[in-house]
């Protein structure tokens, strides 16, 4: 079941995956960089035996890409064994780090979840307490598993930062970070984790849900709305698809334009390109087709051949395009370079006019709690005057859809995290100017 | 270009891929089973120089899947080397090859081209003649390239059953069997290849058109447009996009039903599915999440999570279906096994009804030329009567669209093959009976 | 046991192994390059069934070093199914490919075997005749194997340059190269197959010997006794390791020197060290340790460390050499070059004085038929004056053994060929001046 | 260097191999399983720069066989980035190990030589005086390397379990622990370590020993000398093979016998063969044919062909044993499979008795120290007595060299350790009846 929970979660990381099980009194793990469909074979499945189980699957937002960052990360220690699966970024993780190795702490790994595993191994207390311990000295966004043989603690971070959902399979409890996992293995929604609240899954089959940590504000990602997590999840109650119609509806509200047809780029603007289409009246076609065979593994010829790897990847259909003005919607624009290609192809196929709708405000500062955005040189909303973009990108004109217009469509109720918009971060960065110094490197 | 080219061919054939080069007076071939992206890296690549060059991607219609029978064909013989690239399927190639074997022929392949090789090599004439005398006494469907040094000929067979086109790069010809390859690469469409015809690329530079073999009606696979090619290329004068939409409306009016929206069976089924919502002014939604991620490597759990598979790829998003009438557009319904599970996944979504639309007519006969159907018996509109189809999906309600609106929808203007919706081959199958029994096995 | 045995012909061959088993009318086929080991996993031996099978191991003396080439060829043709396994080199098979290839003929490998196949394949008489026709036409040297569905045909060529027995396992015949395989498998000798001989097991259990052509005098390559077979094997009567300790032995009657001891450069001239050392009265030592585990996978440093490459897979003693005059036997001297590093490497550990002593004679001429010497130009006796090389290898002194020593080393009753010695070429080499063509190549 | 010197050292450890270099004050590992030919690629050794180096060879006596048991160890921990490589074995590591985890500690691997690592982390002294109070506390037997930065530290356990020595290479010092790999890089040997002698290179480019431990006797494995390092090493002054031929005439000495000649088993009891042969006067011969093409590669057929396996490896050569009495002369007899297997197929090839000599004595006890003994069940001369098995493994006679013989052989001036001959441990196993209990583990 985590294997299976771990295909439908596999958008949100594509460097590693790994599933831990717990089977009679050990754990057992199978960690590896690649797919989850690639990793774990029929005859790996069989050697990860045992009642319950964690997966993780990761991109790299802090350490090293390499094998020793991949999670869930084990470790055998004096009380016994534990693995742990963190979606999330911790903020003072450095500064633990620096204080426990000064006390003769060994540390495995660059990944910023190691510090919670030395701090629950250095405590004298029981495993829920250990556990407090270590959230409470640790601050940032965390939705994160803990596994100690029988036991499984789930807990989402004070601000609710990332999304955490509980559901039941028959007489079994799931966590995951999104609902669509849920879908896929037949498991129904039960509620989202509350933020700062702290979930025990213990032998019993009960579920006890405690509170240790005063209670913030919510802070959900309202990124994971514009684009990170999958359209057919629903967060905090709210469906991703519906939201992302409703952006588009907004945007054609806010910026609407005189024009023969408006087209998605293909797959991550065509819920926006849906509702702009609707909410403007103009009709909605395919004129980016997407190829389904495009691995990273293509060529780029060195000269001639403009934008292949666009190209390749969404071709524009001259049929659809030649003569025509054109609404083109993405769901972001972050470094501008994919959508100067798009816009130059779109042209090339025969377009009259191209203008680029985008349904999210311009990004111009760095997610520090686990979105693996740019360095804030690179983002071109930071870099570049607004009024300039649309030239840089050759469209004939560019709209972003406003931030209250976003929070609108995701609905006004609770609270998000809105700092890679405006610079408004929940949680203070208290590594900063700490680095971490790695006098060693295993190839 | 040949390796750029194929990418945008792709679709048209996984199971291998192949290039050979012409260069100073050799031939340099390299084919390997596997995807175009995976066999040609930069090494493999560097070491194909030339002027020219033709490529070849398969999927397994004659001849059994291995290595052997990749394309293209390269054979040294008396007169020098030959390479060959064939799209479509020989009708009497069993029958020449054992007359060929009687007169101490050796064969390398089980391939049905490789008789064209053995006739070129025994032939005492010229390169062209010696083309014109194999194409002469092969029969089937062809659209097929041969490389000999300096000079390219292609050829369609005489009823033009598969496409083939000619593009112009700067000084230089392309051939390719759907327009979207000349997109790709920069180069423009010059036309298409008439049935019938043979041209000859040689090292003039120029091109020149024969006309050896008599001509037939135009007699092209309806197929082509409904499932096989690209939605951005255009073939014989008539985009593929454009037909599918038509498709979509004329099944609007043909089948309509009452309903609260319109949903594809994504990427296949979207264009038609655009159209038919369009013609009844129903809403178009995405309702069937497709995966970015899903392979052909993820393991079917045994019991217990019906559908994984199905649902691992088209993910139905219970926001957009939970209590609503909903009629689902795909362009084909061959074996009716993975229509019967989204149905089913569509109902579990909260689905009020399920009405499901086939933008093609029932496929009742396997295709002789070239396209992989299966065989008539797991052909379900072949094995069942239309009327319990929609039972047997678990559908509310069922409709094809009929051949006449299928062919209104691409344009009465030409004749088309419909062999696999009426039976109607234009080529008789001569092998008939014939088995090629092979007496050794190579592991 | 076909596999067990080429095992033990593994020396004879090292790129590439092939078997081929005749089951149920059919025969089925597995060749990789590589080593028998690695190719041969329980998995391909499981896929290789049947009551009979040819192996073969092969190194490259004719045609490119490639899997096509690798052995048994196999074809299907008219008739049914072949397969050929090839010790040996044809003198005349360029002319009659190039005569094949006039008549159509389409070659699949650069081999010179294959020219067998495609005479047989257009031949109109039986098996055993057609197998006699094309023997007949084809000149040079020959140890072969053809089976044909029940049918196994052994024959040597006419001189018998190359070895082959026959052997006796229960019920069932053995045939191979060297009397060692038998040993290994336990099955016992029966006999040498003539120069000459052609030999019919079909499956009627029997064995039934043919004569079609006149034999000539018997031709033996000597260098089968001085480099190639494995000492503990008998061929045409003789023990290889006594033949070998005898060539030690005149060796040493022919060349004595005063010194302190005699070392072998282990393993190939560890038996005419030996025998030299039992002839001259001089202690026998281990001066130089093999190492057991030298692939060929070391990387050479690019400077400083002189000779790495050899002393890693022989590090001469300090504790044997140091201060001594010491006799050093090898087998051959070909060109020069790792012997010169040895002797250097010896002086290094010590030793005072170097004299090398080679069991055989110069090599002055390649080898035509079968043994992959290099180019005349590379052979150091070709070269050189064979007063030079001593000083040229840094040796004190250096002596051959005569070519009548060897000969009366190896028992003077037959006659043999001695061509690289003395030029003496029994088979005329007819294909000199051609050249095969090749216009295309398969990367 | 430290690359070209593993290969000499290949022997002692064919699981896994590493390196570490020190680079610009960082360390940078590589690490894998596999022979060091195979590791270590061109590309891999560009990878590791720098002026100083550590490797290290592993067959695992201690600790699961996995990657992350590979040594060099290397850890990055408060006061910077160590690396260890560590030949031999603690004989409290579990005691210590269990304190530290009470305290907090995560260990990496189940290798002993980590807790090494973790004492010196946890240590608040410098370096030097971090690695006396680790190695103070840790028993057992121990050749040892660390390495801090710039800083190199070689140690010799109290007793001289192991060997080590140091070197010299133009300006640099290199240590090792066998001679051999000395002559490979051309370095000049100095001295070996004395026992309890710890030795500190640093930049400065000197050699400073320190004696921090009060000295033991010396206790050097006796079994270095008869089979575990190189014939062609140096040890604590004596020659490796000189030792073995001299085991070979002092048993031949002890237990003579009327035969017609002296056979090793080559490689291994060739050099006491030798001595065996030099003092009885029989003749020597090569009566085993050692195959060099036997990888651990080959399929051992279920059934019929008796010994093939040892065959393939140790063919024995009838023409050398045929009527023969043989002396069959090994270096020693631990589990005794073997060796029956070579009595049997050596009397199938003629010999009319065989005589087997072996020139260690009974191997009775396992080795704490290091050597990868079986356990005592399985060692022949523990479970059964010396006068039965003689006739176990089917010999004519049997004899083994005496303790006092063997001591003689390698010169009486040191002491050394007899403990898997007569039980006499000079270091107390402290970890008797601990257990790792490992409750996770990582596929």
């Amino acid at each position: 079941m985590t294997y299976l929970g771990l295909h439908g979660l596999q958008h949100r990381g594509q460097e590693s995956a790994g599933i831990v099980t717990a089977h009679e009194g050990r754990l057992i793990a199978y960690r590896r960089l690649g797919l989850v469909g690639e990793i774990f074979t029929p005859d790996v499945l069989a050697r990860l035996p045992g009642p319950s189980a964690i997966g993780h699957v990761r991109y790299s937002t802090a350490g090293k890409s390499s094998l020793s960052n991949a999670q869930p990360l084990t470790v055998h220690y004096g009380k016994g064994s534990l693995a742990v699966a963190h979606n999330g970024n911790l903020t003072n993780a450095l500064k633990i780090r620096k204080d426990l190795e000064q006390h003769g702490a060994i540390f495995q790994s660059t990944s910023d979840t190691e510090v919670l595993i030395h701090l629950i191994a250095r405590s004298g207390s029981n495993d829920v307490d250990a556990v407090c311990e270590a959230l409470y000295r640790a601050h940032g966004s965390y939705s994160i598993l803990f596994m100690f043989g029988d036991t499984v603690i789930a807990a989402r971070d004070a601000f609710g930062i990332r999304p955490l959902c509980i559901g039941k399979l028959d007489d079994s409890w799931v966590v995951s970070s999104e609902s669509a996992a849920f879908d896929l293995i037949g498991a129904e929604m039960v509620r989202d984790v509350e933020p700062g609240e702290m979930i025990v899954f213990d032998k019993s089959g009960g579920m006890r849900s405690l509170r240790p940590f005063p209670r913030n504000e919510n802070r959900l990602c309202l990124f994971e709305y514009v684009y990170f997590s999958r359209p057919d999840s629903v967060i905090d109650g709210r469906s991703v698809y519906e939201a992302r119609k409703k952006m588009g509806e907004i945007l054609a509200q806010e910026s609407p334009v005189e024009a023969d047809l408006v087209i998605p780029v293909p797959d991550s603007g065509t819920a926006a390109a849906l509702g702009y289409a609707r909410h403007s009246g103009l009709p909605f076609e395919l004129g980016l087709i997407r190829s389904h065979y495009v691995g990273r593994t293509f060529i780029e010829p060195q000269q001639a051949i403009r934008n292949f790897g666009v190209k390749l990847k969404l071709n524009p259909s001259r049929a659809v395009l030649d003569g025509k003005k054109v609404v083109v919607v993405d769901d972001s624009l972050v470094r501008g370079t994919t959508s100067g290609k798009i816009v130059e192809n779109i042209r090339k196929a025969g377009a009259r006019e191209v203008h680029f709708r985008v349904s999210s405000p311009p990004i111009r500062y760095s997610c520090k709690y686990g979105i693996d955005t740019p360095t804030e040189e690179e983002l071109i909303a930071n870099d570049m005057k607004l009024s300039k973009i649309a030239g840089h990108i050759g469209a004939d004109s560019l709209a972003y859809l406003s931030l209250d217009g976003l929070k609108q469509a995701v609905g006004e109720g609770a609270g998000y995290c809105t700092a890679c918009f405006d610079g408004d971060y929940p949680v203070p960065f208290e590594d900063e100017g700490l680095r971490l110094q790695l006098r060693f490197e295993g190839l």
